[in-house]
């Protein structure tokens, strides 16, 4: 491994720089040798490194320890063939019988596609699952394939709902991918809480307080002390992280908290999986939690070119506006990421040391040698 | 009319109780005074005074006399007939022509409710219409009908993108319904940004300042002087209202961005209308906003009882929830609009003495004497 390391570059932050196909493979030789099947393994090995390549590292190999674990525990499965629920020429529902996430998700959205290439909608919905990584890597699938794409997931139950003190739903993230010209995207991937326990973790770990907006407290009113709060939500004594919109109904809060509950219905109500605060995982449980994906092609509505040049127009009007006072410039959903995606792709994709370190020592200890 | 004023109880706020067949009568008639055809006359009045019924007063009757402007004005039309622009089995693209917004909207969803029944799958694009209400009105006809409905639209551009500092994206509604057991429904329908300009527009009468996290002004930082906002906005200078999430990064303000775009592009991008700083409306032109309607059957997925009980378990789960310090209850999005709708069918429907002068003098004027 040795070799790989020596020939990055260093990255911000004291990152090293692993090339995209190598760290790729590495990922994916640790799953080959946890006995995932070779298809499944490249999945998931792709997905997770694409959330690092696309600036999202929160999503990425940092987590390949918690599936190693999983895969160990026998909680993550390989080589499972989904169960078909309830099929139409236009509509699946499944159920993974805990698969990989990643690569059964990458599976379904492939059959969303197909679907909706024939019959202009695609859409599945499934129960029992496993984390599936960044859920914009399967809008874009649909993107790149001239279709509007969504995608939708459950996950532990850490956000509280407003007016209440205890978690009751997930960090529940939306993903909407529609192509432009030229291989741009509008590629929105968000959490539907205001962040995700990871922003909590950070700010422990350097001694910061949280901003009001972010999380209550075992009371339901606003905490501002991280390491109380993680305490509180590992032992589930109540408190969690708000909705979008943040406590209360002043800033709308309540509209978070409904996106986050639509996701909740669309996921694991249609599929017949947990809900609620019924999604938890930890060391020794698996989330099992439920996802929607659905495609509409564009010459259901348009002439795809037409709708490109369209959506090319937006874009550039809005990366056009001049910046508020002390910004320095206007984004629009997936531009910053498609942005550090081509930096990656020149200059190989930042990993933290001690995530490096923690990768070597997997590697080392299922006799990977890649 | 005064017969009708004069059985009104008082509600609270000074306002008064007027029975909703008799509103609903009332509306219609002015709309037929117009020349406004039968069918979308009575219509538009429901859809009117349902946002009133549900306490939306924002989207109520209030609004009347700018429909009366508009269709006076030859800017909202009635008896149009949208030209179909592309249509499958399951999908339509209308121009609307400028045709009464909830009319042609209710219309559009029967259709969409039709194709679901038969194929699983409905779907409805419009450019071109006007004001359509409540986007709930639309969804929570899907979810009586066994379906999971969804209800998009652009509206006038009075929201700044993050880090932006003129407006670019209406307050662009999205709402969704399913259905429980009983009649209940779980019912989400929010603007994208924190606030409605109704809002900015409440304090600046009342003489209060508006919280940060609402608006910015023309330097794109936070404003909370409502009146400079106000003149901003109306003669374009710059600033305007902030996505769900507020001012930059912090709070997820990027989020609430996102997902204006989002409703932009399915509304306006698949229909090829009018998108952007392009939607503006005012005194002399109208709104031409773009809509998009969404059914999925439920039995696509389950068989709907299953799914009903399910989302009863959760929507109960989610009421019973113990309140925050200092907070009543826990709601789940709709069930306080249902709470007011069940106490205006049986107290009447509350309307400012004000609004309803207002009403009375167009009906005057227009020789209406239901």
């Amino acid at each position: 491994m040795s070799r790989r390391t020596e020939s990055a570059d260093p990255a911000p932050g004291g990152k090293l720089r692993i090339p995209r196909r190598k760290l790729e493979d590495f990922c994916g030789c640790i799953f080959a040798a946890l006995g995932i099947p070779p298809v499944e393994a490249e999945d998931s090995a792709k997905i997770l490194v694409a959330a690092d390549a696309r600036g999202i590292p929160s999503h990425g190999v940092a987590h390949l320890s918690r599936y190693i674990r999983g895969i160990e525990a026998g909680l993550i499965k390989g080589g499972i063939s989904p169960t078909v629920l309830r099929e139409t020429p236009i509509s699946r529902v499944l159920d993974a019988g805990g698969a990989m996430g990643m690569s059964l998700s990458r599976a379904a959205m492939d059959w969303v596609i197909d679907a909706a290439r024939k019959h202009g909608v695609g859409l599945c919905s499934i129960r029992n699952s496993n984390h599936f990584g960044i859920a914009g890597y399967y809008t874009e699938m649909a993107a790149r394939a001239d279709m509007i794409g969504m995608a939708f997931s459950n996950t532990a139950a850490l956000g509280v709902p407003t007016n209440a003190r205890n978690a009751f739903f997930g960090t529940n993230p939306i993903a909407f991918a529609a192509p432009a010209e030229n291989g741009a995207l509008f590629s929105l991937d968000m959490a539907t809480t205001t962040v995700t326990r990871g922003r909590i973790e950070i700010a422990e770990r350097e001694g910061r307080k949280i901003p009001p907006g972010w999380a209550v407290g075992v009371d339901g009113k606003v905490t501002t002390d991280p390491a109380s709060l993680l305490e509180d939500m590992l032992y589930l004594r109540g408190g969690g992280l708000l909705p979008l919109g943040g406590e209360g109904t002043a800033l709308g809060g309540y509209k978070g908290y409904g996106l986050a509950v639509m996701v909740d219905i669309l996921c694991a109500l249609t599929s017949g999986g947990i809900f609620g605060a019924a999604v938890r995982d930890s060391e020794t449980t698996s989330a099992r939690v439920c996802h929607f994906f659905l495609a509409l092609k564009l010459d259901l509505f348009r002439d795809p070119a037409e709708f490109k040049r369209d959506l090319s127009a937006l874009l550039n009007a809005l990366s056009a506006l001049p910046a508020a006072a002390g910004a320095n410039r206007v984004y629009y959903a997936g531009l910053k990421s498609r942005e550090t995606e081509a930096e990656c792709e020149r200059l190989g994709v930042p990993v933290a040391p001690e995530v490096w370190a923690d990768l070597e020592a997997n590697a080392r200890r299922l006799g990977v040698t890649v």
